[in-house]
């Protein structure tokens, strides 16, 4: 590839418009919805889907609020006929929803399809031909007049067979193909041409849909396109302007979107974006980018990976683990400093408040999911992450500076291991790190007499028994003055926490204490037990056995 | 979800710059391209990169052309701090390539982080905090005035530590957090108290990185914004203007390629778009979208499955089939239509005319692939179709890139024969094509000592026997080694897959093999055994017969 590509590939020549409004432009609502899947999608499948994949995607759109589902290509194909039969026959269109067909502008083709509707209540029919020059000129070899002629004769071919069949509400849909690749004005004669036939009005809009059949160019340069088509063709109040995105440049959510800004007012799309090539527009997307704009999509993502469940059993493809709003790991954060952003701002937010979360562009609660749910720890994880994973599993709550400790601890280990770590993986290194399965426990005496406490234990330590006497204002102040004067070393208590962990007869009590010993280290000692103090004794223990060892000499 | 999200969420407040100029501005020459797949991207893996597959990974990057590569953060882990040192102690940057590492504003992990750096011979230095409003206010709970205070103190840490190494050439880059979502007032404020410290030339500038941490606005928002600093920051002539896009809302495309017409100049992202959540820009999306406006981008992607394959062995984490420009699906067409019109085009083309292809934006070659057509015909989809058969008779498990491989070879069969196939027809069609009868298998002795396998095997090859002998990393890795040499024909494997057919005494093993042959042809080959080195070797034989013969003289 290092040879330079100006000799093989030319730039996109853009409209433009200098005079476009898209850019100051706001969505404010959401578009009508035309879910491609059973069509476009179904069509670029390795196994496209048998009649039972095909009841079990409709029913999911169905359910997901999809009002107007492109069901097929019934003159192309026995599968896709059988299909839209059994659909009127058995009565499973919804009365809010309107069927969808697509055939090609050929008349044998045309009265296949008006066959394959027999009898539905109402219907579109989404009639193309191609416009592109690449089209004219090398696949169909036809003049421009030629072209007009032809969307021309086959939508009135369109007009006719429907007027025979008056049960049916009719809708009509015109694409030129490749709008996207076709001069602007050349399709504004073709639009213009089939709206003659068709003459829709106000009341009765046709659908005009602007196909990026494949994607050349910039989702700016194709805004300036759809803006000068809703500026210029006629009869704009009696059409539904649709455009229907691919994605070959990766931009085919923004197109979509600039498009709205531009004027369109129904978009064509596929579930999680399947499709030819690079695949369709993913109308999920551009869906859930208005919702968190506050906007009511009209779509239900409340069961998101249950749908994506029914996708990829329909079309047996995945959908990509960071797949935007339903990928495996979007709502995990492995950073430690977005993690630790992220608690601050959970623990700051109010019921009701508006959302304001870093890194957290959802509620993924709105989607079924959870940030919880797929939380994972690896060496780049910091406390909040392992935190976490230690409160939800053990009920432990850790103190913030005892969590920037144990980070490191865990840290230290991910690098030596270099691999994930699970809950449990996290417990047993905490246990080991706070020595927490060490017999420790000493037996202990408490008395007390006018606010004195003296304590009184007998210890094992360093391979000795020592027997210990301290007062104090409390348990913890008598046994570190205890232990200090038994081991000849300063031991004070900075910081103290304790809380249960568990109920009733297994409640256990976890004890935090940060201690600070021979004045020169400060460090954190964890203690379990079911007793409240010999929980503090034994943290005080598992911090001081944490502290090195005394200097000959202090530095 | 059905609850309307008007309560919840907020629309993103847009700058509204009314004389924007990025809508009429064209890209004509790529940005500075940075990668950080070795940082934000591995920092987001479920398991991070072993020193090994950082290794790789730097290397591939190298290959590819990027001349700025973001290694890691390695004030933050151990590993990333020893794979930094081992750059630099062993003399793996290549003098055209400058690394780069990201810190905190905090002053010991920026001493930390240019510790890492001794003794290298240039790199980038990159700063940031955070600047957003809710990062400000619920995070740090620091005053805009403090925010401002602790880039410009430790803007200036950089300059003297960076004073104390005058043999390393250091370039300095700023990030305000979550560029995106902080006031342009208040990123420009911020912006200029650094460069205030840096006093960046024109011969020596700065870079300045807009980061969008997490993607909460369309692409033409965002270039309002970038726009707007563009065109306020201090000491434009001094700065290259860098952005960082992520792609929560699936638009970091179209937002790096707006914010390079709205005045960047640098771009930072990952190879197929790895990272946090639904990660980083994907620069190979940028610059092949480049590519096909004729603009060469410089970076090399002719090989982009070699590319792919260490990608997906790096990161662990598969490319999706669909994904632009690489997935295995993307230059497959099913439709008939679009077969017809692209064998047309392609009859139409002469050699060294402009590509004007329907339905292929780029010519696939340029990448080292293939247009490949799938003709499907209707009996032969659903629970007929060729995978769903052979794996429900034969239980094999195709790999989908073989299904389509496959699929063509039936489809000619088919053609010929103008027939429906059963179960056991395709199956005579795949043993026949994978050469499956052929004794092939060759007797083989593999020793191991110390991680490195030695193969000796005997080889029956066009009609002469063969004594082979290889070293790898595996049985499969010496084969191929070895057989190269003998053949002298370059022959690697891009993908590997192997699963057991049947129970017990009569099980036997299925391998796949995605060979490249002679750097031109990625063709499959299949094996099965009951050892599964020997299916292997099958396989790799298989696939190296099926590639076409070494061309006299090569083009």
């Amino acid at each position: 590839m290092l040879q330079n590509p100006a000799s093989k590939y030319r730039p996109f020549v853009p409209v433009r418009l200098t005079d476009r409004t898209w850019p100051d432009a706001t969505i404010t609502k959401p578009p009508v919805w035309c879910s491609v899947d059973l069509r476009d999608g179904n069509q670029a499948l390795i196994e496209p889907m048998d009649i039972e994949r095909k009841i079990r995607m409709f029913e999911q759109l169905v359910k997901i609020g999809f009002k107007e589902i492109e069901v097929g290509f019934p003159s192309a194909s026995q599968i896709e006929f059988d299909f839209m039969r059994k659909l009127i026959e058995e009565k499973r269109i919804p009365d809010d929803v309107t069927v969808q067909v697509l055939t090609q502008a050929r008349e044998h083709l045309i009265r296949r399809t008006f066959e394959a509707l027999e009898g539905v209540p109402r219907a579109i029919v989404h009639l193309y031909n191609a416009t592109a020059p690449v089209m004219r000129r090398v696949v169909l070899g036809m003049s421009e007049d030629e072209i007009v002629e032809l969307a021309r004769s086959n939508a009135q071919l369109f007009k006719d067979i429907a007027a025979d069949h008056p049960h049916t509400d009719w809708t009509f849909e015109y694409s030129p193909e490749m709008y996207s690749d076709t001069e602007v004005e050349f399709s504004k004669r073709v639009i213009d041409a089939v709206t003659d036939v068709w003459q829709p009005t106000p009341q009765k809009k046709c659908i005009i849909n602007l196909p990026t059949t494949v994607e050349h160019s910039s989702p700016n340069i194709f805004a300036d396109m759809v803006e000068w088509t809703h500026r210029h063709v006629n009869r704009r109040d009696s059409i539904v302007l649709s455009v229907h995105p691919h994605n070959d440049r990766g931009t085919g959510t923004a197109t979509a979107e600039m498009a709205l800004l531009a004027g369109a007012d129904r978009l064509e799309g596929c579930l999680f974006g399947n499709g030819e090539r690079t695949g369709n527009l993913d109308v999920v997307n551009v869906a859930l980018n208005m919702y968190i704009q506050g906007i009511n999509p009209g779509l239900d993502f409340s069961d998101i990976d249950g749908i994506r469940a029914t996708v990829e059993y329909c079309n047996q493809l995945p959908v990509h683990p960071r797949h935007p709003y339903v990928g495996e790991l979007v709502y995990t954060s492995f950073s430690g400093s977005h993690q630790d952003a992220i608690k601050k701002a959970f623990s700051a937010r109010q019921e009701g408040d508006i959302w304001d979360m870093p890194y957290l562009p959802i509620d993924p609660k709105d989607l079924g999911r959870s940030y919880e749910a797929v939380i994972r720890v690896n060496s780049q994880s910091g406390k909040g992450g392992i935190s976490y994973l230690l409160e939800a599993e053990f009920g432990l709550q850790l103190p913030r500076r005892l969590q920037i400790e144990f980070s490191q601890v865990v840290q230290r280990e991910m690098d030596a291991l270099g691999t994930e770590f699970t809950a449990n993986h996290l417990w047993q290194i905490f246990r080991k790190e706070f020595g927490m399965d060490v017999a420790q426990a000493p037996q202990y005496r408490l008395a007390e007499e006018n606010g004195e406490v003296t304590l009184n234990a007998k210890l094992h330590w360093d391979g000795q028994e020592r027997v210990l006497e301290g007062k104090g204002t409390g348990p913890i102040d008598a046994f570190v003055q205890a232990l200090s004067q038994s081991l000849d070393r300063s031991v004070r208590v900075m910081n103290y926490s304790e809380h249960a962990v568990g109920e009733g007869a297994n409640a256990q009590a976890v004890a935090y204490v940060e201690v600070r010993v021979d004045d020169s280290h400060t460090v954190f000692g964890v203690g379990m037990d079911a007793n409240i103090v010999s929980a503090s004794i034994r943290a005080i223990l598992s911090g001081v056995r944490r502290a090195p060892a005394v200097q000959a000499a202090a530095v």
